[in-house]
């Protein structure tokens, strides 16, 4: 049986489980419970709670690999530890927050980091270098890529805004990506603070899965995000939120704070879903 | 005493040890000499070895850090003292090819990581998310920000070369981090590969430090580039050779080998910087 591509795995999780939250996994050691911080190796006993106690409403889990570098090499090594748990004992997809791109062959140890020996399902990548810079990743069919496009930061429009022929140059990159996605494994990061270009990328890439970050501690607007980033099927989209579910609460009953704030998230997103459905 | 700037340390740096050069660690697990692999620290003991062998014609080394993660928790320890008997054993400055970008408080990780862990004392970062992003960074004078603006690709201009009201996106990105450039701290990465691109990035910020790849395996024209990239007094270039240097033998020899690579880099540099002011 052929391998099947990261767009079809992502697909048959979202069904699977009836959601389309992604649960960011960025522990911040100032923000660890007491309780966790006194664990022999906290951020992993972190991220095994966090992840058993929301799983029943995460279609994936989105480390951001910056704070795990920012912990030193025990940092990374709960990193991948975390993703190995997760594989084991859940069906959900792993994305790295990793925001690579570099030329050729230095891509291609990238790819072999993140890939293959942190065993994530999926990345995301910046496009600036251009398309043969990610060679290396795009190369993997059953690994998704989802490529910067309308980040969420207040001044993401200072490049992606800027006009390329009458058009922003986000929708040059969603089109390129368009075209970088012969093997079924690309998607694209945009941020729920920007509804009306979300849209836009919708309207550009009609079928492409998209991340979009930005509607929790970001606050950005969940239902106009949800309406203007789903495909022609109610589906399409990984909502995905990070700190405002992880420290719900800072007591020892984080884990199920991080549940609720999870079941609550994932109704919302569930909701605008079927308010779209039946307004359109 | 104020802390001197970025830009100050580099120039003291380069005028002291008379090099314009920057010798890249990108250690490949392949190409390590047999010897080496049977140290018990392979990567820091051929590090260790280059850094000995080059530093007299070494204004800079550039650990690409991909390759130092490609190798796992291990590598970014290496990676770590590699950094660390550098600023014991040497004079010559750090600069960290990361290639790095996200929004605020995860760049603030990015930049603990990089600048505070591993102690280097330069990073090269990503433009697309916009300056807001790299705040992080550049809040920090004494350490430099060296921001992609025209790669070495054969693809760079995939984005790179788009027409934004009737100029190429990548001399945007040069103006603006010319704008960010308020604490004497950053530079732009431009590739060797492409002078005439070199050329015109020269002409729209007259006084920045250019970080130049691509002479040594990727074949840039030397005396082209250094033409093309040096400021009004002959300096403000950083030209890296990384394969060309650390794998100039393959056998017991390849620390003189990498010694005798990188002083006729540097010769060859300084002849084309007397060659251009001789006919300026």
């Amino acid at each position: 049986m052929e391998k099947m591509s990261f767009a079809e795995r992502l697909l048959e999780r979202g069904r699977g489980c009836n959601s389309l939250l992604c649960v960011g996994l960025d522990p911040v050691w100032e923000r660890l419970p007491e309780a966790i911080r006194r664990e022999p190796d906290p951020v992993l006993a972190f991220n095994r709670a966090v992840v058993e106690a929301t799983v029943p409403w995460a279609c994936a889990f989105k480390p951001n690999i910056a704070f795990y570098e920012a912990l030193g090499p025990a940092g990374l090594e709960a990193l991948r530890r975390t993703i190995a748990f997760i594989h084991r004992q859940t069906e959900a997809l792993v994305i790295i927050d990793a925001k690579r791109a570099d030329v050729g062959h230095t891509a291609a140890a990238y790819a072999r980091a993140l890939f293959d020996l942190l065993e994530t399902d999926a990345v995301t990548l910046n496009p600036y270098l251009g398309g043969d810079a990610l060679g290396p990743f795009l190369k993997r069919p059953e690994k998704g890529c989802f490529i910067l496009c309308r980040t969420s930061n207040p001044g993401a429009g200072e490049f992606q805004d800027l006009p390329v022929n009458g058009r922003p140059l986000y929708l040059v990159v969603a089109e390129r990506v368009r075209q970088w996605n012969e093997r079924g494994n690309c998607g694209l990061v945009v941020g729920a603070t920007f509804p009306e270009e979300l849209a836009q990328v919708r309207a550009t890439c009609p079928g492409m899965p998209l991340l979009i970050p930005g509607v929790g501690a970001q606050q950005g607007d969940l239902a106009r995000a949800v309406q203007a980033g789903m495909d022609g099927r109610g589906e399409g989209i990984l909502v995905n939120a990070s700190r405002s579910i992880l420290y719900a609460s800072s007591g020892s009953d984080f884990a199920e704070a991080a549940a609720r704030a999870a079941r609550e998230l994932c109704e919302a997103i569930q909701a605008a879903r079927s308010r779209e459905q039946r307004s359109g």
